[in-house]
């Protein structure tokens, strides 16, 4: 079986989606999608003066737990599990909280993933594989199967690499 | 930099020693370590009616947080960093207790080994590297660099991999 790797945040986890839903509840500024593709970053897209506290907020307990679920994906990923040999990949021990939240989340959402089929690191460089799926160049540029970009705000400027738009999309190419 | 891939429980973290503390200090039944080894299970060498509770205790809050670091360990690894590519690979996401507490362990217990260079997986056969340093044949036996086992009393009777005995004899091999 071909074997793909699948990053969380921003790919099956709508990490702007719960970052933008928290923003919204706790201040009064306008998110700029705009400066999030300039940026290149998430949290540029966030009024200056909060920037700070919208970087701490992946920091905060609670806050991956509660992302949604990428629109489409849990379909997919169930499909793409019968035919494909997946990791599902994070980089999350930037995140010490992010750790048993992100465990559970899968469990929740993605119970036909097994522990097995679940890698939490920092660095991707050592991850072998026929494709990768991340929403960051950083890790597909050091992968040496085929890489694919998901779509996100904060990548939008990025032309490195053949995308994936999303799960719709994903489908085309993997269920085909 | 040629890669090296380490595992934690049993090759930098005395599991064994911790459960066998552990052990000692809740039940009064003798620990035997032939069984350990007859067995190829660290839970086998506890008497058969313990062996339930003694394999929960991985479980347990606090259980991998409060493991005792392997003896040399830390002045090899940190040489080690110096001159490899290191990550550190734990098998972890069976237990997810140990997730957060294998974090904090490292944190504590190895401060040079950053958050970038931490794996906590299930699976291992997706790691690529140039060695591998682990206590369990069956993640040596899915990798394609050099495979080193590192004893402990559940593989001594293990014959299909080239050894390394303690740390000593790993810093004879890799810091010659």
């Amino acid at each position: 079986m071909l074997r793909v790797l699948i990053d969380m945040d921003e790919v099956i986890a709508d990490t702007t989606g719960g970052m933008t839903r928290w923003y919204g509840k706790t201040f009064d500024g306008a998110i700029d999608f705009e400066n999030m593709r300039k940026g290149g970053s998430l949290v540029k897209g966030f009024p200056e003066m909060h920037q700070p506290i919208v970087r701490q907020q992946l920091f905060e307990p609670g806050f991956f737990r509660n992302l949604p679920v990428m629109a489409g994906s849990r379909a997919v990923l169930e499909e793409m599990n019968r035919r494909y040999e997946i990791f599902v990949v994070s980089a999350a021990t930037e995140f010490p909280n992010s750790l048993r939240e992100k465990f559970d989340w899968m469990q929740e959402h993605f119970p036909f993933i097994s522990w097995e089929q679940l890698v939490l690191c920092g660095s991707k460089k050592m991850m072998e594989g026929d494709y990768m799926i991340d929403d960051h160049s950083r890790h597909l540029k050091l992968f040496k199967g085929r890489s694919y970009l998901f779509t996100a705000p904060h990548n939008l400027n990025e032309t490195e690499f053949e995308r994936i738009r999303d799960w719709e999309h994903a489908a085309s190419i993997f269920l085909k």
